[in-house]
């Protein structure tokens, strides 16, 4: 997953860049960077490091990041190669100048051109595929940073939203595919903001012009916008529909569809594929609040607030000896007794990955007096891994693509279980296009370059 | 504000302290602290330090915190006196050995107390009225732990909610007007919790057992609760309705009283005292999501998902020159337009006390093009200051103390406002006995001993 | 040990206790800390922290100390207690206002004190004995702050010499016998010093004045300087020789007399005492290379530098399992093969207390080739403990307590071994008084009530 | 300046490493660091850090670096390029597998390679000339590590001093001329180590063997050596005798030859040459105390402690505005005016190079009451700067360079001065071999290759 903003044509830039990266936090806790390029001393500076935005910059430190175009970069928390040199932005100097790049996205070719570059003696310093994209410029053997960039770029397979500052000069592109999202907004008094959100935009006071497209590459000088290269033929764009499922936040619009309507249409279908005889609906917060409320309207079944979510769970997870079950589940979660005793409830999650939680979560809901619990997912079984970007586990230990549904009923403990089917959810969004399903339907367009090389694939950003 | 926990009688007391405050960050989020004492060497270690509870706790500091008895304390984010002197538990060693204590709730003769003792030639490492307690048990002139704790206890007046260890032994007190909750559980496996609400119960397992009484001083030995005075008389009781209306969390259920159901019971009253012709019912998440549902439910108007709150919001409020208006309230929350466009909102809140951010949410609301705003308090006008341990500010600040209803409407820019009549308030919990209103109606019962005697009145814990 | 400062009189009062503190280091290198009161605002800031002077103080914490008095305290290592809790200046609000004080020497009373004052209800904060003065200031029934002070003072028995400020005025005093040094300076700028060693005079440009009597308590209100009290009767005085012999620094002055004319005078004298067929003289870097000087010169045999000392020796002291015998005595000194091999050698030290350094390095000298090796002690047996503030072992510990010269000979593994007597230390510095010889002679002056009491003694400041 | 160490076939490589750093902190103050090759887990782990080796590094760091092969690296504070990413060992993953590099010198085509290597692609992350040698190695076409190396080295001009890892194999080698030093020991137990010094060598107990030879490339596997190419033709090294002369340590051997001995020669050569009429020597301590008993044991003037050096000095320089003049000279030194009041004194240094620190001392001691000041330099006039890793100031501020001798005689206020010849300075270390005299002489034999493109020269290390 991750998160990425730039900033363009204001003495603001990394002020600004902060606030969205404040917007996009969602998208990833882990770690938090912005670069700025000062053109009045030709400086770049970087700020990185692991945490919140809101605890990596204080005032103190955004007033060493002057200038009038910041990239900033948040990371989704990763188990293996954490470690601050895989944190973004990444920042070089190179034959044409300071660069500096964001990139969310996951490659699927870049164990591929890694192998070919450390062959010829590049030196990386992280394990990150995006550090690919900076050898591929810097070894170009065209002429001038735009050709270099379109050399670079032109290399790659798989799913990158990536900006780039030359100097003071943005660069932005998508992949052909257009799998991550990449929003173009103004600020009323002058300025340029792209980000993976459009709440990064409303955050800053920016009005939304429109998506960076699949395949274009785009030229930022101050708020002056330019199209590098013409746009690959029609048909090819899929975004990705999971963004709009699970991950973007709510008050999001996303390739031009607000992902609360989505998903309060998926909640309404699910009601309607998945009935349920039961006395209230409720959501797991906060992402299915919208498709519960969906799924409660069309059911005219009463939509209450049974489950808890607690805001400040941390990276501290001290699991006493006398814990009892679904310990770690019970951190995040708390079930209103007051509310579920004796109750039939339905409860509406976003989705179902691996199983665990949501086996936590049923516990939570009996222990509190639940009577009957039907659990409903508001979009189809996982059964493939994204190898495109969305941070999801191997084959394995997707519980879909393991076990059938009564199986996985079972599992959960459960009185019924319903899926929304792929026709419904597609149905739901088909006013806004063509999407990649490849986590539901196992149809990969973008080809699996490393996998079918035999190398190992990440699927994070 | 402020939560307090105590754990004994297991050898995780510090691990089950830490979740227990884990549970209650919602009552303070400037500082955190723990003390244990470990019988087997006579030790007693304090982790204290500002930040979120699971940032502060690590693992690897849990482990210098041995012992079968454990004391914690969050505390509230406070303009002035912060500092870590000022942060608890406090601990001291005094002739009868090793004490610490947390308290909640504010003193009224706190200053009185505290002149008296500096002229006797005590000295003090904190500006906190709880630190006074602790000079009072260590000057007692009375012979035993536990008279030098009934002699410092009786001279307090206020709200105190304190929990004491003095060696392994732990002692539990709650003033005789019960202002702050105070409950007791039981572990299954074995130990005993006490803990300002009942989700500090929950998150470790234990079994609600009962309140601490008010006016009630208590013994925990190990898992034996011994009480060491006698009750005081009937009548005088009188928690804080405000706990019930805006702080604890909804599923805890305080004085015996699920925090969930009083709020959907005042929701609900408040959509007849103050009836709207609209399209959507919204709540101020997320402390207003019960009442809001209640209005929803017994007037019939759709609730629906009209604002949404980011939950990262830290301690950095960078804001940009060019920032527009509302800008802090934008940082913490987010209008979706999709739901609230065209249409005639109600927008339910727990409580209005300054009114700027309600102000601000109003333009956010009227920006994503909401038709019209009908604003409606599941409480009374609040036009008195809390001298018991609520965090509020001077009457000068208090709306409702300074404007009439519809002067306030007019300020807020909305098409009508309405507040919950008092009487309504309390018939919706008048099953759970009597209550102190004091910041809606003025009338304080516990006497303001520093107020009349010329001192400054905090009114924080 | 420790070190004390105060500064009157300048705005740079902070800034110059830095520079006093920075002169002083040899004193301690423990902790350092400076309280500073600015009578403009009524603040009294404090910046204490465990490290070395000029690593805790930085420009921008120095200007966290405004104001144009100041106090300074540098600790000295010690084994058990440390903590920062126990590192100075003290600094409290007592009625009389905001009280700072440091103090150097070690009182002999103050556990007895400790005792009465905790009975009555004081709650102590560190386990220091410097803490005790502070309570006994703030619970005198007298009025005033100078007849409080002087209360205080009057009870303590023991080595003190005490720098206090109370707001903008500074007190200074020294116990009766005047065990340890404090001395008075005048900044021709304008401003008073008040130091431990002259060297902390010089190095901010002030010209001695004398100093502070043994008995005296002086105030300084800006640069004006008040004697409070009569000075104590004559004959009374004795200040330690351990400052002259080893502590202090060879530049400064001390009872008005120059440690380094003291140290040559004592190499000289043990040259005609302890001859020695020898070589070369080479001296235990730094604090004995003065007597060595003196040894050389007196005796005609060349001073060479055969020991070098490594001045980086940090705090880690990690020993690989592979590592030779006395490696702790080879991370601190290397032997110069060169200078020694084949020679005949005279080892001058100040004074022997454990005996394993010295151990050790003469099994350095041996492995450098060294013929012979004679040991020269330029001061006599230390045969028993400190109770006035210089740190050393208990009685088990004193090599001399436990041996005669002959064993202690065979176990440094030396040709032979010669100290200086006592008469004739005592003749070397006659001109300066009577002096202290406890640790020589046993004869311990100031009452050791603690001891006498059957409470534990510290040896430390 | 700085120091370089590695240790090779025993377990306790990286303490080792840690150890031998510790005895050339004298070579520099601003970082260290280490990185040690783990076979058993084919893990290279890095700490690196500002400050002190003590500080830096601790047991549980030492921990974190297991293996049997380790480097290490210590660096002089710059004034420009600080920075951590400067500091070393650098360590990366190229083709052949992990390399870590630490050197000591300073190339003098570095600008002409990095130039080249940047128009190729080559992506830096320092502005060190070290890296230079490793983007050299990884795009190498020859095949194998020690092709590899051996095609990089060869393209380097100027000083170096290297040690290179690639996993557990270890790399040393040194420049045809053989500027800085670099010497082999062996550890009885078991191991060798290469240092920049032998008092590294002692502090871990190893025996020398021999100097890395000027232009030898060595294999170190485990304990086995295997020279890798033949040495240089006859004739052409020269070590830099500034070494000797002022940066080593005294108990060094360089070059085989004792350093104490060495400047012993210059103090009895400057007696003959620069006689003074005088009534004691002192030296500038501690560098010039050999040179200065030199000069007392030829010329029959008593040697004296008349400057005090205070070994605390920090990173902070906080100048009060009161501080007169010479400030920083007396936050270093102090003067004993016992020693010198009335006195003529020869003050003895090792070099003087811009004279300020020499202007203040002389300053100090007139105002200690030294009757008359005879300044003696145990070198030569430095007129012209090092390019080959001394860290010496551009020619403008060499005061030597721009000044007659009675121009400096004036400058410094001395009654007389007078430097060694070149001649003397060279008969006193003839058996020593030939050596680089550049900075006395001008005479720079390894081609100034950046100076002659128009680069800049940086002269560190």
């Amino acid at each position: 997953m991750c998160g990425i903003v730039a900033v363009s044509g204001t003495s603001e830039a990394s002020k600004l860049a902060f606030l969205g990266l404040h917007s996009l936090q969602h998208r990833g806790q882990e770690a938090a960077g912005i670069v700025a390029f000062d053109a009045a001393t030709g400086s770049c500076f970087r700020v990185r490091e692991a945490g919140l935005v809101s605890d990596v910059f204080t005032a103190a430190r955004l007033a060493e990041l002057p200038g009038e175009v910041a990239l900033g970069h948040i990371r989704y928390s990763t188990a293996g190669g954490s470690g601050l040199n895989n944190a973004q932005p990444i920042r070089v100097a190179y034959r044409e100048g300071q660069l500096a790049l964001v990139h969310n996205g996951n490659l699927t070719n870049a164990n591929e051109l890694r192998t070919r570059l450390v062959n010829e003696g590049a030196l990386f310093q992280s394990t990150i595929d995006t550090e690919v994209i900076v050898h591929l410029i810097a070894r170009s053997h065209r002429h001038g940073v735009e050709a270099q960039i379109d050399d670079a770029l032109s290399q790659l397979v798989g799913a990158f939203s990536v900006l780039i500052t030359v100097g003071d000069t943005l660069y932005a592109a998508r992949d052909p595919w257009g799998y991550r999202p990449l929003v173009i907004g103004h600020i009323p008094g002058g300025g340029i903001v792209i980000a993976s959100e459009t709440c990064a935009l409303d955050i800053v006071g920016a009005r939304f012009v429109r998506d960076v497209e699949p395949g274009e590459v785009l030229r930022v000088k101050g708020t002056e916008l330019t199209r590098l290269r013409p746009l690959p033929p029609e048909g090819m764009p899929q975004p990705c529909i999971f963004e709009l499922v699970y991950f973007a936040r709510p008050d999001t619009a996303l390739w031009g569809y607000s992902v609360d309507r989505a998903r309060r249409a998926c909640g309404r279908r699910l009601a309607d594929e998945q009935p349920a005889d039961a006395d209230i609906v409720i959501a797991v917060p906060d992402s299915a609040n919208s498709a519960a409320l969906g799924y409660s309207e069309q059911s005219g079944i009463a939509y209450e607030l049974g489950l808890i979510r607690n805001h400040y769970v941390g990276r501290t997870f001290i699991e006493p000896s006398q814990a009892g079950r679904d310990f770690k589940v019970r951190l995040k979660y708390n079930a209103v007794r007051e509310v579920l005793a004796g109750k039939r409830v339905v409860v509406v999650d976003d989705s179902l990955v691996r199983g665990t939680t949501s086996r936590g979560l049923v516990n939570l809901l009996r222990d509190a007096g639940a009577a009957e619990v039907h659990f409903r997912l508001a979009s189809p079984p996982v059964r493939h891994p994204c190898y495109y970007g969305i941070d999801m586990p191997t084959k394995e230990e997707l519980i879909a693509a393991n076990m059938t549904v009564e199986q996985i009923r079972a599992y959960l403990g459960v009185d019924s279980l319903g899926y929304l089917s792929l026709e419904g959810m597609l149905d739901c969004v088909s006013d806004a296009g063509s999407f990649c399903t490849a986590c539901f339907s196992g149809d990969y367009r973008a080809p699996l370059v490393d996998r079918d090389a035999g190398f190992a694939m990440s699927s994070h950003c």
